[in-house]
């Protein structure tokens, strides 16, 4: 992390701990749980992502000189609380599913489990970062199914929403299954591939397109992507394309090559440049296709027969336009009352608000034969869940729907590991390009009707026996305390 | 700035720039435009926003040794480039619309010119910066709009898109019209206000609401606002916080207080707990509400004649949600070619895409009685518009819709100031506050029918007939050229 973030924060996050230490419940112990309730762009499952920003973002958090004397001049905060955020770090433990993998709706993908004070003070910092990273992921997971075997390219920086969208947005962007981005400090930071030719305005700064192809091609003979649509794609870019081309088949120097598209009916198009292209013997050179594309666009041409093999996408990926935020929510799941640790539950007028209460993990169960996810569990943290018996699980709304799973036909899984113990950092840093990779096999663990763009089958994630026993016990014992039952 | 973002650029900038160096070009002239061509959300205008964080960028461009050697490890980037690049900053001239202006589309916001390298490298980040701002100030306006007399708190930091979508989204929200932001980091970067009280997990803290109320009201007496639907709004809640605004009556520690809705139906609901404080004789605690809000709901609620009068807006302001991108572009609209500074253009099958050639700027007529916006004129940058004589203007593309301004009847503004010349920073810094008290000048120079939030009525941005002639000759030239006529 490159700025103090220790402020980036809701003001009600300070103000809470001060309610806290004034109260003198600052030390009581709490456990929070992020998750979140629904798949963006109705996905059948979303993509972690973001994980090691969190991890820099709690190691650094540091009230520093400037910030107490911020925080002093709202003469809101006491001097005695200001002097305690002096010393304030993260102390606690907190527990989480690895970067890169599979998740679905409802599940608790970091436990957070410390003093109140600290638990409650990372929500924001650490819902921002996730929720961010992982849209983009799961949203470049969608267009990489939808490009099949073709390669995606990231290209959205300018239209990100500021700086960090677009440098961890292609962080995201490449975890998830694009192949590279076009952003070059994100390449620098994270070691990932990068790429990029030229744009418009370089064609425009010649007297003719042929001489700006021409100039191009003499410099950057290892890899020359011409783009073809600045005056006419078929008439005008194409053919001159081709004439470079031959040029450097005759010199010698035509390696790896192909056109880019960036407008006009890119189905048509690209088929006619496909034809112009194979007949002058470049059945090799590529088709880069960069215009507004998103996955029903690339789905849709690739049914239409396209010739593209390229595409690169801006913004539809870095923002995820059609549903711009990751819903990740963080909630208070068990407290500290008179030194027991207790759960807790939060009730809502609106029904799918209701949080599952207590210190919670998740099982993952797979079917032995296809290494396929057949459910997930969730199930109190001290449960044990026996490969060598049956397990029949059940829909936590409708209770009747059961799945029995047959003994030694499946195995299992905890996805929850630890990041952070007694303060101290375990987390295990991992290259970009390892958690793409681990995302690959994680997307592989999924029935392709999962992954399917629309209407996708939903892979069951229930509660364990245990789980739902308490929770309903909870919201009845509610019910009683308001005098409804 | 808090981190080096001279590599954030596409690869493409950095490929083209050493093409042009190779090519021996590198000290040619170029002009080039930043522009949008749509308004978000369908609003009738947009917020410029951002140009404080461009200067800032501009100012601190500087190739240091871990870019050049990251460069330099990709094998694509000649020695003697390389070397050039080490003492690359930009010289040239930056003119910008100031910012917190109300702008249209097509009309040129910033206008950079220099050496062909250093105008075509800034594209990406300036891009980046100000599509995000003026992305999430037009938002805000928008929410102001729809909010009338109430203030509307910026509410989104866990749903940005990143840190510093977070950041400069609260900046960017209160210059549009927010009165605050819950975000501190952007209360002590902007010196802008910041406001926030408690969450569920506070009251969940406690063994009951009453208590959790009590204790918040003890500790923060000079602004109280209870969250009350943790349990039950109505049932619960609202009766608690009575209680307890009736014990801080007694006790004389009753300030500024009121009550925050985060669920159920608003409409309902509000009316109902604004009943219950009149009759306990609480008329002035407020009620603030803040569940999944944009400008759509707030108008309709505003129409059911909701009792709500503070709007906390979380991910549809934040994201932009149904917008989330701004579409600003960068063209090159002239270019030095032997010595002269020529215009240039660019087609595309996209007729709208077609680019506004040579040097320009915007001048602004206002209505000498009402001081309104009746037109903005993109002219070439020589030209002098004459107040005392009549002005026909005419529709860039139905050029018969046309318009005459009587001869001192109206008077104009020319919106393009310098912000870099010769290199040199002449950019005056304003606060946000002070941004954000033109920006609400800016908006009140627009008739309400501009700023309604559906169907707005269209300001007229034309071309001037030089501009207009100069732009059908271009295009006609090429296509004699492509044998098209």
């Amino acid at each position: 992390m490159d700025k103090n973030l220790t402020l980036m924060t809701d003001l009600y996050q300070l103000t809470m701990m001060q309610g806290y230490f004034e109260a003198n419940m600052h030390n009581q112990k709490a456990v929070f749980d992020m998750f979140y309730r629904k798949n963006p762009s109705n996905n059948g499952y979303a993509i972690f992502c973001g994980l090691e920003q969190v991890v820099d973002y709690v190691k650094n958090i540091n009230f520093d000189e400037t910030s107490i004397s911020y925080l002093k001049s709202l003469n809101i905060f006491k001097e005695n609380f200001l002097e305690y955020l002096k010393t304030f770090k993260f102390c606690g433990n907190i527990y989480a599913v690895p970067e890169g993998s599979v998740i679905f709706p409802s599940e608790p993908l970091i436990r957070v489990e410390g003093s109140i004070m600290e638990a409650q003070f990372i929500e924001t910092t650490l819902l921002n970062i996730i929720n961010h990273q992982s849209l983009i992921a799961t949203k470049a997971a969608r267009l990489s199914w939808a490009a099949g075997k073709d390669s995606v390219i990231e290209f959205g920086l300018r239209r990100a929403q500021g700086p960090d969208a677009g440098i961890y947005g292609a962080r995201a962007a490449v975890i998830g299954g694009c192949s590279s981005t076009s952003n070059v400090l994100a390449g620098a930071m994270f070691n990932i591939p990068i790429t990029g030719t030229h744009a418009h305005s370089w064609i425009m700064s010649f007297d003719d397109e042929l001489t700006a192809f021409r100039t191009y091609a003499n410099i950057f003979s290892d890899r020359c992507v011409l783009l073809v649509d600045t005056f006419d794609t078929l008439k005008s870019g194409v053919p001159n394309a081709i004439k470079v081309f031959n040029e450097m088949k005759q010199k010698g120097t035509l390696k790896e090559y192909g056109i880019r598209l960036d407008s006009g009916d890119l189905a048509y198009i690209s088929g006619k440049a496909r034809k112009m292209l194979d007949e002058a013997g470049f059945e090799d050179a590529f088709i880069t296709a960069s215009s507004d594309l998103d996955e029903n666009i690339i789905s849709s041409l690739k049914q239409q027969g396209t010739k593209i093999n390229v595409w690169g996408v801006g913004t539809s990926l870095i923002t995820s336009s059609d549903c711009p935020a990751f819903g990740g929510v963080y909630k208070l799941c068990a407290k500290e009352e008179n030194g027991n640790i207790v759960p807790k539950i939060k009730l809502s007028e609106n029904t799918d608000k209701v949080t599952n209460p207590h210190i919670k993990k998740i099982v993952r169960l797979y079917d032995k034969q296809t290494n396929k996810i057949k459910a997930d569990l969730i199930c109190l943290n001290d449960e044990i869940i026996d490969e060598t018996k049956d397990l029949t699980i059940f829909h936590p709304i409708n209770t009747w729907k059961k799945m029995t799973l047959k003994a030694n036909e499946f195995y299992i899984r905890e996805m929850l590991q630890p990041v952070f113990l007694n303060g101290e950092c375990v987390f295990k840093h991992r290259e970009v390009m390892e958690i793409k990779k681990y995302c690959e096999d994680e997307k592989n663990s999924l029935w392709d009707e999962t992954k399917r763009l629309i209407n996708p089958h939903i892979v069951p994630v229930d509660l364990s026996t245990n789980l739902y026993n308490l929770k309903t016990e909870m919201i009845n014992n509610i019910r009683i305390k308001k005098g409804e039952n």
